[in-house]
């Protein structure tokens, strides 16, 4: 099936962009002697994640115990859940999961330590544990070595846990525009992992994982020697916002996801609408970008309705005419699509099920 | 199973608000001699269409075909789609769709017309077609009484159409602010209704239907002698949104939505993260609220976390609590979730599912 046969909205891969990007980055983490552990929360699709680890990635992230689920039936061996998971239904399911796969969590509460020794107990598996500490994002985790290394202890001392490192994972530094600008703030974070990893050696508590991390920090935290383990995502396909970042540097990608939407209205020479609106497509960074048609502008996005205005003396496109979109944000675009089409010269190589969609719990 | 077991994030549907909201747009139509066509790509749940067309609504709208599949095969009987539809394989599954319920679809184009009628033919079935007008939106809809005229004529000549009328729906006017102001401007679009009305029954076109209003503009569409129906579907759930709109008049609506989450990380008696982030709520319209929680403020969505702020000198939740959400926007919301938990007093009553969620095709 062509390209052009696919019906509309459907969310895109170009796959030579795809298995570029995938290499560039495998590359380059091995070159810097950092293990590579690819975000799965980016894209929720276990057909991506068994390519990212038959390059060589260790295994993959997720942020939540059921995302997990569709990745391991899959045949992931190795998945770290990048976040504190409370609540016992919760607990119960990752302490099963440890049956099937390596797994990994991170915390950053005593209460949510003894929890998680319960529930693991309770299943007679064993997890690795992180403490997670915050490096400046100002979300989760602890704020001094101290709190970390008192963790530390409580993870040590309780039975079916084994205490593997930290997490020093500071999202929004991975969007500062400047390249400058983003090299020293991984430069301040990666300074706050090593002052605690070093506090918590001193007494007697090695990380054997420092993990961290993402797209726009990978060229900066991939030479340094403090992380262990990158968690990029958004590298694979990158968006509008990931594309807004300055890259001066030597490690670069390209867009390989796309919203494939159709015109369905063609009401007036200077406007005409998609069938990509807010159910296709969320806006928190910014509206999607009409991908290399410089007179058409994205100007918003309705329930289920893309605005695009027409430079002032230009042809519009015409009713039926099927437009390439970039999306702002790879990540919650993934989570409203069921499948991803795989393309590769404009021809559908496969349909591949986004399985873990919507497993927020 | 009480409420507080329920996991998180869950969609929450308090059916007390929600009967309520149900009988009083019911009862406001009915005694306005407007019939009432909820829309259906607010929930995309059939269960809560069942209660709509049991109370007396007259059928649903949905924006698009694929989205009608789950409602029809509920029991539906009638559809509207609100929209143009355009596309080969839209438009047969419309045409497939007219043997199982009575169909309705809009047009604003005379080659979408005759796209239509060979998709009817070819499935040997009939629609009603309403002819889109625009009353101010900017978004899809001829400009003119001429042009709808036009398309009228089209619509008559053509095999298996039959011109039921025009829709004139105006989104963005269903959120200015003011009581008056909107009361205004809704004057304005039912005026551009009417005159298009006029000069179709003038060339011997009548409208049976002019159908379009909202929840925002219900208490003056419904007074008003222009609509025949009304497509309102928020009024059953409420959002963030809707509440900063001035209710000054009769008609008034409770929130019976919530996005329940857990609070999982309490890093600083300031700060506390919930379970509930962009892939549980969208923030186009802005940020959901906490429900009954003055203290507690929700000032970002990252992917999988929200991060509250604790009034200074107040008691933060504890970790494991349950918080209630307002979401800012129905629609895209219900599109994140696949299952709508129906609760009493505490007490769940059902798991509905969100059977069209995603089928924005």
């Amino acid at each position: 099936m062509a390209l052009s046969e696919v019906d509309t909205p459907a969310l895109v891969l170009d796959l030579d962009v795809f298995e570029a990007n995938l290499r560039t980055m495998q590359d380059w983490t091995r070159r810097h002697d950092i293990a590579l552990r690819p975000h799965g929360k980016a894209h929720k699709c276990p057909e991506v994640a068994l390519r990212q680890i038959a390059l060589g990635a260790r295994g993959i992230c997720v942020q939540k115990v059921s995302e997990a689920l569709p990745f391991v039936a899959a045949g992931v061996a190795d998945v770290h859940i990048s976040n504190e998971v409370v609540g016992e239904a919760k607990l119960a399911l990752l302490a099963q999961l440890a049956r099937r796969a390596r797994v990994s969590v991170c915390v950053d509460h005593p209460e949510n330590v003894a929890a998680l020794s319960r529930a693991v107990a309770a299943q007679g598996t064993r997890v690795d544990v992180l403490v997670e500490i915050d490096v400046g994002h100002g979300r989760c985790g602890v704020a001094s070595p101290t709190a970390a290394l008192e963790l530390a202890r409580r993870v040590e001392s309780l039975p079916g846990l084994r205490f593997a490192g930290i997490q020093a994972y500071h999202g929004s530094l991975q969007h500062r525009r400047g390249h400058a600008e983003r090299a020293q703030a991984c430069l301040e974070s990666a300074a706050r992992a090593r002052q605690c990893a070093e506090v918590l050696h001193a007494h007697g508590y090695a990380c054997p994982i420092i993990t961290g991390g993402g797209t726009g920090s990978a060229e900066f935290d991939g030479p340094g020697d403090v992380y262990t383990e990158l968690q990029a995502g958004s590298y694979a396909f990158m968006d509008v916002d990931y594309g807004a970042n300055e890259w001066a540097g030597e490690l670069k990608f390209g867009n390989s996801l796309f919203l494939l939407g159709t015109v369905m209205s063609t009401p007036t020479p200077d406007r005409v609408m998609l069938d990509v609106g807010l159910k296709s497509t969320t806006v928190e960074c910014g509206l999607p970008k009409v991908h290399e048609r410089d007179n058409l502008l994205y100007v918003a996005a309705n329930d289920e309705h893309g605005i695009v205005r027409v430079a002032a003396g230009t042809a519009a496109p015409a009713l039926g005419e099927k437009l390439r979109l970039v999306p702002s944000h790879v990540d919650p675009t993934f989570n409203l699509h069921d499948e991803l089409v795989a393309v590769r010269g404009g021809v559908v190589e496969g349909v591949w099920p986004i399985a873990a969609r919507g497993f927020s719990r």
